[in-house]
């Protein structure tokens, strides 16, 4: 293998906002597989917020991006070389195959795609990582019931969309929040939310407050701050919140100004007896098999809809992730590799 | 009846700490039972910190007294005059008779005592509202382990001496953290707690870490602030935190002075996945015949202790309700009635 591998590094740690000059595009040899590895070709990278947290250096559940390490990052991916019995070459398969086009796996991880099942970039959208995170915390900890408000930020996201068609299939009502017009009008039209509220427009705990007129029983997280403030005063005694994200404090670099909020939140959890927990998806590993069975069903069937926004080329990435963290893409955020 | 009923009502709503100047007695003449009621004479009136709250006129989960209103509590009480068919002259029961003499009851909410069980003052404590609290929060949202660590403040009190025990029943690691070395000993030597930490210490933080080794896994949340500020770093993966009670937050006036450290919470709620959920204890009504068979059978086993702090007469109610905030009692708080 004499053939290139471009990879995308980890420049230097944001304090603060990440710009692409916390990126640095490198070519070297592509890696030869060893006995027992498959060397793979990576087709399409997933974007997700999450890589926000592996860029610093602050413990979190996952170890960080070292200065100079390539991004982690999910890949479709094809086997391009085997050394591996189980991989033969030409085989399309789902990985943690990261910012760059080619990758070593030893086959721990990967999981093979069936393009004539769904179309493979799903495996990084709803019938992946994201997905499960809808699914899981959805049904696990929230555990809407028909007639109940769920509410959900991000909702033209991938997480947020299926989290909200879930909730209507469970029979509750489907609050999306999502930046601009044309995101909340999919969320309605397509998506079939019931409401979609504007985080960009001047009033948004009134806005959101008129949206659910029966309070909020379910708040799925992922977005914190001033959507979370919008959030609180409107749930319902027995409220769930799962929480799988805080993306609008990814980049915070210090705490709000006072005064310390934290006895609000903790007299709410109190009084109204809230349930908030929060996971990642691997804490229901157990359930994949289930999840990729029902929502393939619900997709195969049209009951539930997804959508991607595809950025064209690995040094598009930077710029796509940065974007992705203020909510610029409109569906699931991809990276096509040449 | 031309007796005299001695009652203490609200006469003002504290800002701040409450004292005894925003109670007053009042002698009105006892009242007669009509057809379905009956008359009680309350003998013991249990004073618990969730009648804070009730001064208040802040929406909780309760409607407030009202300004000259009687001071609500749970009672153990005598049947004095009865036009109710179940209830005879003569029987002890447990209600709501509130801080005063005598009291009427349709006979709903009252429970028979019988004190060859056990003696009828722990029918306000350990085999109470308080005693069930800490059994239904502890084994349905805290679930602790075998080799866990669970962590309860106010662990002298009613509600965190049955944690602590009930904890090391099902195997787990008791820390206590309580007012006092006197408070600290009893803990350890008469409860069985494995370590008990003296809040009055010149180090929370650092008294409660070395106090727990292998971290927290739940931490039974009944007085917020400065604990909970020590235990939050100290909270494992998957910690669970029921709530049943904030009270050193119950007499704040203003939020605490700045930067915000609510986003220093939910980022542990997202990075450790940990549980937090409020409860009252009727949450978990249904649960109450479970209670009583299985405390009172490890109460009447010496399984589990239990210690009173009584205070002679109704007069002094607010002065032993205001020490009881300040965590001057030691046990549960009643007040014998003359």
């Amino acid at each position: 293998m004499a053939e290139l591998n471009r990879r995308i590094v980890l420049a230097s740690r944001p304090h603060g906002e990440p710009s692409p000059a916390h990126f640095r595009m490198e070519e070297v040899r592509a890696p030869t597989p060893q006995e027992g590895e498959v060397l793979l070709r990576n087709r399409i990278l997933s974007l997700d917020p999450y890589m926000r947290g592996r860029m610093s250096a602050a413990k979190s559940y996952a170890k960080p991006v070292e200065i100079g390490e390539t991004m982690v990052g999910a890949t479709v991916s094809e086997v391009v070389a085997s050394r591996h019995p189980d991989f033969a070459p030409g085989t399309l398969v789902v990985g943690f195959g990261g910012w760059q086009d080619f990758a070593i796996s030893d086959g721990s991880g990967l999981r093979r795609l069936d393009p004539a099942v769904a179309p493979v970039g799903t495996a990084l959208g709803i019938l992946g990582m994201p997905g499960m995170t809808a699914y899981t915390g959805l049904l696990n900890i929230g555990r809407p019931k028909a007639g109940e408000t769920v509410v959900v930020a991000a909702a033209a996201g991938p997480v947020g969309s299926l989290v909200g068609q879930i909730a209507k299939l469970k029979g509750a009502r489907a609050v999306g929040i999502a930046g601009g017009a044309e995101k909340c009008t999919y969320l309605v039209d397509e998506l079939g939310f019931d409401v979609a509220v504007d985080h960009r427009g001047p009033d948004l705990p009134g806005s959101l407050a008129a949206a659910c007129p029966d309070g909020i029983d379910v708040y799925f997280e992922n977005v914190g701050g001033a959507v979370f403030e919008a959030v609180l005063p409107l749930l319902n005694d027995f409220a769930r919140m799962p929480v799988c994200g805080l993306v609008s404090g990814y980049s915070l670099t210090d705490l709000p100004p006072g005064p310390d909020r934290s006895p609000i939140l903790m007299r709410a959890v109190l009084t109204k007896r809230l349930h908030i927990q929060g996971f990642i998806v691997w804490d229901f590993a157990d359930q994949e098999a289930a999840f990729l069975a029902e929502v393939g069903e619900w997709l195969a069937q049209g009951r539930v809809k997804h959508r991607e926004d595809i950025a064209e080329g690995l040094d598009r990435a930077p710029e796509a992730f940065v974007g992705l963290l203020k909510g610029r893409n409109f569906g699931k955020m991809l990276v096509r590799l040449s």
